[in-house]
């Protein structure tokens, strides 16, 4: 991140030099710097981001239209074949959308055609602020939408990308929160306690598999000393935790049946707002457990 | 079962006819019916098990060995070649113990010759009480028993076994629970009353996979109309509830995000009572749940 | 009960005779007895009542304001001076409203003013359905709706009076719901069961002072043995249950401090409806503790 | 809390300067702070308590009997003769002991009596960390206990004290927590997120009555700005919190009976240590709550 430019610098820029800095935000639409430009100076990070939306939403249907239209397909033959933007190709590889197997390749063909023929447009998706599963679904449900509630929900996608891009690219105040993050809690009723070095495991779910994504070990409060995924996006998405407590009540010397009611404890939740925070706690006994969105 | 023989009948026989009626159930011992024709007559079929059980549990422990020795491998040689007593062969082939895959076969083989070695007798379990993981597990527990230990452990394994059979063959009052039941009930308190039209779908969890066994619909109580396992045996073993919560919300009308935080909630519990009631039931809202072992 | 009347013989009855046997049940309104006369028979005591409705409800609004007008009003001079009609007179005495103290007969007395003049007739309330406190609550609440929406409360309550009265009257098939339920049940999740032997006390809350109720004993499946306001109307209102859960762990001999977490726990609630049945469960620890309106 | 003394010049001082600075912590004991000037240098405020409590624990029973005697009766006459120790006199005054009615006055006396008959040195009791209640129940329950385990008690007690008075006068590193928190939250887990705004009032509960400790109001995060007792000691007794869910639920526009299920919550709850964090939340909807000692 060391050459990041600052908010305040940009502020006093010429427009060539705002354009050249902010290039590659909003793919091949240099217009929407030049638009901005207009607007200096920014308070904030965020208000430079406003600025650039505003210039997009502000352009008629047809215009809007022929703007997504410059993007590439999700998952398509230009980024198999690497000849899309720089950024795009970073952000499609985080998910492993550049190395699918020819029948993932084939169905998200088949929904980037039946997409396409529909809406006069790619799908346009922040594929940061999801799990691959989860974009399967999107493009599924979008592909149901109205027309005009797609625009609307594409140039909000535009937006959702556009915001993690400048964030990356510029300091200054007001930076947009671009991932939220995800928090645990075992407590022990039993006990009357928090309930320390419990294993929990977190996966991903998805409609054939899980995978794993990461495991921690409860501290002496019950909670985990950094969030669950620290250091990486808080992707929308289907997830299950694993508290591993059958271990943990043998180790109090509780005197419960060899085949224990609770063993490992699966809570499984959606998070739908990638920029949330999402606090998932146990509260348990050896006979029961709670658990709830808290915050 | 129309063949049973009423406990009447039982107590005004003669010891040959007292002696061949209970032929089998404690096998190649026909001194046990023996021993507890001297106590005669007897109320329940409870007391006559606990009398038959007696007259093993005052031998020393030596004829105590002899007498489980007379027992077949469990997933042995025997069960493959059809040559024990039909009611073993039955009760193991319920479990499918009859026919393992070779791995399956040569695990048991180490596990039998292991315990063997260490004990002096084979392994007996009551098959009927237990899930085959759960069968693996408590192979794998007892071997690590003392010997003392595992001869009582043995002793009422046998009790179990032959309990089941006496109550499958005497009719009459006071007959032994011989399985207990699952149920559960989803109570949904973000709208104050039962959560009716929910799938519930039931599967038992071995250690690699897990099997599906049923599936049922809450009723307008938000209940099952009959137990979950209704007319098979409740089994030891771990078991894990899925609930169609994401579903029942939708039809519900609720305004909730595309990807809900509680789409299919999974109850996983382990059963170490066959004999005892588990009630499991689900209190949600979309946005928590809990569950306890109720009454 | 042994003079009731049968719904066959009503069903048989001339006008005359049906007249004389539902007297009373619509307060100085023979002609509801004779409109329903038209619609016999009745499968259903509810049906009958349906009818009887069915004549005042097709009223203009005229002739159902001058309906209304003949009912006395709640504890008011007739009530004192016992000149009202005999079912209304047990009625109110079942409350208490013939002995008020002469400060709350002067609060009532302004109300029934106040509304008189609002509406131009009496404040009508079924008073079996509510507690005193709630009635209070329920003339004020009244007192601000608008005169349709009251017209229609007013009549509303009259057909809950004369269900009541119907119900006890009349015995015949698909009577009524007249009551509801209140129970409870106390499971130890610490303990992983039923908890047996918890006092519970019942209190019913005023807005200055409670009043105890009764008080049972939970049994071996932490239930009680009957429904806790058996014999009773349960009636609209705010009520306290007070668990003796100290006791109750003390004797478990758990190791607690002197000045436990949990001593006597409240769980505080109305009932808004007094024809439901209202399940309040107590889902305990030492450390915790759960509610919700069961079923 | 300008004129404490700093732990390094005590660390520092002859043995008149170090016995005067710590004059009074523990009563006419001067012997006290004799023997804990040998262990200087003390790295912490609670090594500087631990040496000082050392000096009596090293007694024999019969000086420690003698040194306890110095300690003037509870609530007794020299506290309403004022002819007590003025640290005592602020710690008695704090609860109202100094202003007892007679009647109160008679059963400490008649306590004060039987204790000192029994065990032949006053009742000596933190009172900072207890209410009025609590103080009464300790007194009964400590009077049935044995006599050894009673000194034991006593001096523990004394080490309570002392450690608050030297808190107080000693400023330095390693400062005894003298007081415990308590804290709420309260989650809505029908609206999946914190509840704000919701109106909260503390009691404490005394066996007749009950007194009206605090209110507050929850903020954005469904917490308080500050913990409930925030600049008060947190004393061992009994509380309750009565949270004004009804209120809340109204404003949030739900579509509840006029007899709503849940209108104010009360949690009752018994503090046992008044240095620990008593976190007590309310996880609710309409329909439902619970309550833990959470962390």
């Amino acid at each position: 991140l060391a050459d990041r430019i600052s908010l305040a610098t940009l502020n006093d820029a010429t427009l060539d030099d705002f354009a050249a800095a902010l290039d590659g935000i909003f793919e091949h639409a240099p217009w929407v710097a030049a638009a901005a430009f207009e607007a200096r100076p920014f308070a904030t990070v965020t208000a430079l981001h406003d600025a650039m939306m505003q210039a997009v939403l502000i352009r008629a249907h047809a215009e809007q239209i022929a703007f997504i239209r410059l993007h590439p397909d999700l998952a398509g033959r230009a980024a198999r074949a690497g000849t899309i933007a720089p950024a795009s190709v970073a952000e499609q590889a985080g998910l492993g959308l550049d190395q699918l197997s020819d029948e993932e390749y084939l169905r998200f063909e088949r929904l980037n055609t039946a997409y396409g023929e529909r809406f006069g447009f790619p799908f346009v998706v922040c594929v940061r602020r999801l799990t691959r599963a989860a974009i399967l679904d999107a493009f599924e449900r979008r592909l149901g939408q109205e027309p005009e509630s797609e625009l609307k929900t594409a140039l909000a996608e535009i937006g959702y990308i556009t915001r993690l891009r400048l964030a990356e690219q510029i300091e200054g105040p007001g930076a947009p929160t671009v991932t939220g993050q995800l928090t645990t809690h075992v407590l022990d009723i039993h006990g009357g306690g928090p309930a320390a070095d419990v294993l929990v495991e977190l996966y991903e779910i998805g409609p054939a598999a899980r995978s794993r994504l990461t495991e921690v070990v409860t501290n002496a409060d019950g909670r985990t000393d950094e969030p669950l995924l620290f250091g990486a996006p808080l992707r929308m998405g289907t997830y299950e935790l694993i508290f591993h407590v059958g271990a943990y009540f043998a180790r109090r010397g509780l005197d419960l049946p060899p085949q224990p009611f609770l063993e490992h404890v699966p809570l499984r939740f959606g998070i739908s707002e990638p920029e949330g925070h999402y606090h998932v706690p146990l509260v348990l006994t050896p006979w029961s457990y709670s658990t709830y969105r808290g915050s």
